[in-house]
């Protein structure tokens, strides 16, 4: 069996939105006892990642992180026709990853307690990103 | 025909940890012919990684490298309350992952020669850590 | 159902090369109308990696950031017997993946407009590297 549903967010720019609550939504309806729940984001400037769901300030100090690591207006890119964040959204979105894949079990996604799901946004500004969730099983 | 199978081991700290035969075991039982192996660890301060298998010393570079990279104690961080290596381990799984996906054939995980399994602790004190495995084919 | 597919590509050495057209063929006689391809390389010093497909830039960029992050014949890196690019490919491989899932829909990939399918190919020399898809649904 195999349940897949398309979903598009508004962004407000540079930043991680918890998605969780879409996703368990999908599982939920699907009935699926035992399988796979896949999320995959359709951009090249955006991830979906799990992180530590229960102090905000986690996702600031991985903002931080990223910001010293893959800073904005590398003079050494030569990409830079379409802003000063975007080849950095490139390789933000390429080392988090564009899509990730969660056991289920009875219904839900067998996430550990502090782990929640995340859609980052990359750019500095706000846009629409849209995502597909993926599952199947029995 | 999925199959699905949660294991808990215990770490003695940062490092990584052989799971090539546990994940191994269960394909070999799980009898499918074709299909996937998913490996999934659920915590935000491990990961799942594939590494080259044949010499140690990879491992110790790969520690030197993260370490170098992602620094203990980043005077930048916020969240500090759990310990000078806690915002890290939470960065380190996110770089690296939580989960991967390889594939099955003839009743065994087809990796490559070099390619073996590990369990990546990223906090400098031992933890109990669960993974499931979730087999899924023909 | 469950297909499965390995190809075998020899690269030029350090550099990414477009998989986009040789796993979209594998979709289209495939037949799968709703499901996941994956994808996964067989080797630790190489990666399968989502990019920005439009401009060839952006993977030039891409690979300044890598060989200024992650530098060949680092003195810190004891596995140097292999070559001055032998661990720092590990590395690579690492922070960008082995394999990927991406949702299939109507008999092909729901890649977003921008998304292209790379093998990286990590190091300076070429090599002969095998990657299988594998493709499940209904």
């Amino acid at each position: 069996m195999v349940i897949q549903k398309t979903l598009s967010i508004r962004t407000d720019g540079r930043g991680t939105r918890d998605i969780t609550a879409d996703v368990n939504n999908i599982v939920a309806d699907a009935k699926i006892h035992s399988g796979i729940c896949h999320v995959f984001v359709h951009h090249t400037s955006a991830s979906v990642i799990l992180c530590e769901n229960a102090d905000p300030v986690v996702r600031d100090d991985l903002e931080t992180y990223m910001s010293r690591n893959v800073p904005d207006g590398d003079p050494d890119f030569r990409h830079s026709a379409e802003g000063p964040d975007d080849m950095v959204a490139h390789i933000r979105s390429i080392l988090t990853g564009s899509g990730l894949s969660i056991p289920v079990q009875g219904g839900r996604c067998l996430l550990g307690t502090w782990q929640g799901i995340y859609l980052w946004e990359h750019r500095t500004s706000g846009h629409s990103r849209k995502f597909t969730v993926t599952l199947y099983g029995e």
